[in-house]
C-alpha cells in the first residue's frame, strides 16, 4: 500500500484564513489577495509571527474544504500519515492533536506525526504547501496551492488547487 | 553525515525508573528486577497503563546515565532526530518537550519528532528499546538493554547496554 504524508496547516487545518481573520482583528479590515499573495505568512501578515503562539490558533482553525470526505476516502486505499511541523511552536501540539481528534477522527493516533523538519519522514507521495517540505522529499510531491506560493513556479512538484484535484489524481 | 533516529522513553528518559519509583509509591516496596524481567511495562506494573497517563511520569523521569554527553558528541558527528511515540499519550507531548528542552538543550526543535508508529522514520541508523520499532527499520539497528526487552534474544538488532557501549561503537 502506498503511503502518503499529508501536511496539516494549509492543507487540512486552514490557517491561511486564522492568519486573515486574527489580523482583521486586528488592523480593522481584511487584507486583499493582491497584498498577501506571494508572501510568507509572517511577513504578509504584520503580527503572524505572533499569532502562531497564541492560543487557540490552530484548535479553532477551519477545516479546507473537503478535505475529510476525501482523506477518508484516501484512508481507505492508502497507507496516510499526517505531519505536522509543530515542535517549532510547542503550545500547539496539544491543540493539533485535538484538533485532529475533532475533525479526522478516522486518523489514528498512529498516523500522525508532529515534527520540525520533514526530511525525517519516509513515504511514496507527499501533499504540502511549502517548498522547503517538498523540495527534499524523494517521492512523489503536491504542491498544495496557498496565497504565499501562488507566485512560485511548481517546479518539479505537480501543483493541486483544491482536495477536489486530488481525489481526481488518487481516487 | 549519517543520520540516527534515538528513541526518548528507555532510551534517554529513564522511564523503567519511573515505572519502578509509581509502582513502590501505589505497593509499598520496590520491585525486585526478577519480577519484571522479559515482560512489557504494561504486565510488569500492574497499574502501567495508568501511569504513562499520569501528569508528570515523562516530566519528571530522570536521565539515563551518560547520555547527554555522549548524544551530544554525537550530534557534531551524525545528523541526530529524537524520535519518540507520544501520539498515543497526548498529555505526554508538552511534557517530552519540556523535558528535551531541560535535559538536552541542544537539541533542536527541527531534531524532534513525536509520532505514533515509527516506521515513517528514515535514518540509517535507529537506538531503540523496542522490538515493534526495530524490527521493521531497513537501517542499522541497536538495541538497547531494558528490563522488558532482556529476555529476548536481539536477533539481527546489536544490543547495547549502555550509552558507552554506543560512544565506543559510535565515537
Amino acid at each position: 500500500m502506498e503511503r502518503i504524508a499529508v501536511d496539516m496547516d494549509g492543507v487540512l487545518a486552514d490557517t491561511t484564513e486564522q492568519f486573515f481573520l486574527f489580523d482583521e482583528r486586528d488592523f480593522g479590515r481584511r487584507r486583499t489577495l493582491e497584498e498577501v499573495i506571494g508572501k510568507p505568512e509572517s511577513v504578509a501578515f504584520p503580527k503572524g509571527k505572533e499569532y502562531v503562539r497564541t492560543k487557540d490558533f490552530f484548535r479553532t482553525a477551519s477545516v479546507v474544504s473537503e478535505s475529510q470526505n476525501i482523506l477518508n476516502e484516501l484512508n481507505r486505499r492508502y497507507e496516510i500519515f499526517v505531519v505536522s511541523a509543530a515542535t517549532e511552536f510547542p503550545q500547539s501540539l496539544l491543540e493539533k492533536y485535538e484538533w485532529l481528534r475533532e475533525h479526522f477522527p478516522f486518523i489514528t493516533w498512529q498516523q500522525i506525526v508532529f515534527c520540525g523538519s520533514k526530511t525525517i519522514v519516509e513515504a511514496d507521495m507527499m501533499i504540502d504547501d511549502h517548498f522547503k517540505n517538498l523540495d527534499p522529499f524523494k517521492g512523489t510531491t503536491f504542491l498544495f496551492s496557498q496565497p504565499h506560493n501562488l507566485l512560485q513556479n511548481e517546479g518539479r512538484h505537480r501543483r493541486v488547487n483544491s482536495w477536489k484535484e486530488i481525489a481526481d489524481i488518487l481516487l
